[in-house]
């Protein structure tokens, strides 16, 4: 007797998304079930292709069809992502997700978290865009081997005439500083940054984006104001280092984005620096700059604890390279990044769901 | 046959000061010389009570008067300081020097230099006041534990209320930080922001001031925009880590003292971050943020370097507790920003005398 897609949907059912507490049949995510005899085949539609929980979640939809249908049954189970998208997202139409990149602080590796989470992403296959909107201090032309780059303007289908982002790493990038001489001040007032980080959203050709990571300027300023009225933002990463004094201004920068007026889901903290092992003394970690205490503020503001990154000489030299660390897959520091990346990319998965609800 | 004060002031003639390239009568640094026979006192009335030289002059002085009048002589040398001003001071009658410390790049240590900086030319005998004008992410509160400290005011004889600084560790401190909830974050666009800091200048009660250490926030923003412009600076300290992303930062927030429209004198880079050395290796030096990237930075500028800064755990700490490292004297660590706040006192005073004609 042959199995039938109204068997495995059935068992499906009770494999539930931890993160958004539904089956995956109520999620719409098991799409072209095909069956031939005891050989089940189906497509499991995942909200990221950078999903942490993928293999966990193949292996429950195995067991569940063995379990509830047939423990003889032979499964193939083909895995896909669809990016989900806030429900009141607008003006960005091809984007999926603006996911701002903050600190409150400067120097914390924010423009380091940003530029590797965006490779990330894109390694496991997303479409990922990445803004450097830190005009006193752009980071992304050192990171990613571009500091010559001038980015070129092609005439657009609807007539206008749009910026060209430069592609590296499979990244789609755009730094102020493509616009300025590395070695030149911009000694700009407020409005004139704002305007000029406009740019970058509005009149570039983005073609169509899962994740658009914005890499902020340190502080709660002229561009963070106008970044969080203009635009609509999946949510914000908190990057910061365990000591206090960073803390400080960390936990406003965090605020700012709770404020009634802005109003961003925070996706949860980084803690970046968290400890130094010299080679030679693989079992010590000098913890620098303190301990846990980016754990602690995620804590304080119930919000995620993304994970820790340590100092690793190599992700300084990477940075200064122009090869950002995460594209040596096999290293520790690109697992550490790319683990941080899943746990985001499930933060964003989860914050439209709570936004979106689901077509039953 | 008793020695003569003219005797005296000649072999003085002989006494350069290094930095000054002049000799100490000219420079009008001796003074009150008093003789016994073979008994010589005088007052040598150095530019700052921070000078390194200090020592090495004194020797000078002996040596020289021993040579030219008597090898016999026994000298006493009482020193005293008398801290120059640029001669286009105006608008700040009662401060005599501003000395803004920046970085182009937030989290290099700035405003552990500039903390640690005022607290070792006070503990050298200089009145010290210390401007905490970084308004998204004041440090000195916490590094000076006035985490809840609320300064008053009081009339002045001008019939003006002013705001009166706290005095800690022998610093007169404002920071933006005390004007507001340390967990609320300050979204200000930058006007807001340039006037807050202004008041800090404008409507503090002072007193008498040698040197006014202001800890700019990182950038090229608005703040030094307006600080630039409003009030007449000495000088500018640079703060950066050795790697280049830091690097490039802080070449433009140098380059910024530099244009023609601003034209301030930098006094130096210090290099913070420098190395870390494990207690267990003491032997080893990790430099976990590349290596010598601020000297190559001075020698690029053609300005002075200041000096290098290990990354030391204790350092975080104590800006953590709220006592700032120099404050154990005996450290390495007081011993080397000791080191650093000397080399700065000691480009003040040569910037000074560049720009005023001494009197022969």
């Amino acid at each position: 007797m042959s199995i039938t897609v109204e068997q495995v949907l059935s068992a499906l059912k009770n494999v539930e998304d931890p993160d958004l507490k539904k089956d995956l049949v109520t999620l719409n995510m098991i799409k072209d079930v095909e069956i031939e005899n005891r050989f089940v085949r189906f497509t499991l539609e995942l909200t990221t292709p950078a999903c942490p929980l993928k293999e966990m979640l193949k292996n429950a939809c195995v067991n569940a069809i063995k379990h509830f249908v047939d423990k003889e049954a032979e499964i193939a189970i083909h895995v896909t992502s669809r990016v989900t998208t806030p429900v009141n997202s607008n003006s960005l139409d091809n984007i999926k997700n603006i996911i701002l990149v903050s600190s409150g602080k400067g120097g914390v590796g924010k423009s380091t978290v940003a530029s590797n989470l965006a490779v990330s992403l894109a390694a496991e296959g997303a479409k990922v865009g990445l803004i450097d909107a830190d005009i006193y201090g752009p980071s992304v032309p050192t990171m990613f081997g571009l500091r010559d780059a001038k980015p070129s303007a092609r005439e657009t289908p609807d007539g206008k005439t749009r910026i060209i982002p430069i592609e590296k790493f499979g990244v789609k990038l755009l730094s102020l500083g493509f616009f300025a001489d590395p070695d030149q001040p911009v000694p700009w007032r407020g409005p004139m940054a704002s305007n000029a980080v406009k740019q970058l959203f509005n009149d570039a050709d983005w073609g169509e984006l899962d994740y658009l990571i914005v890499d902020l300027p340190p502080g709660t300023g002229d561009i963070h104001i106008t970044i969080t009225q203009s635009y609509p933002i999946t949510g914000a990463v908190i990057v910061t280092t365990p000591q206090q004094v960073a803390l400080a201004d960390t936990r406003k920068g965090l605020a700012m984005f709770l404020m009634p007026g802005i109003n961003i889901p925070v996706l949860g903290v980084v803690e970046n620096m968290a400890y130094f092992t010299p080679p030679e003394l693989p079992d010590n970690k000098y913890h620098l700059f303190g301990k846990d205490g980016g754990k602690l503020l995620a804590q304080q503001f119930n919000v995620p604890f993304l994970g820790e990154l340590p100092i690793v000489q190599q992700v300084s030299e990477a940075g200064d390279s122009g090869l950002p660390a995460v594209l040596d897959r096999t290293s520790f520091v690109a697992q550490a990044f790319g683990a941080i990346a899943g746990r985001i990319a499930q933060q964003v998965a989860i914050a439209n769901a709570t936004l979106v609800t689901p077509a039953v």
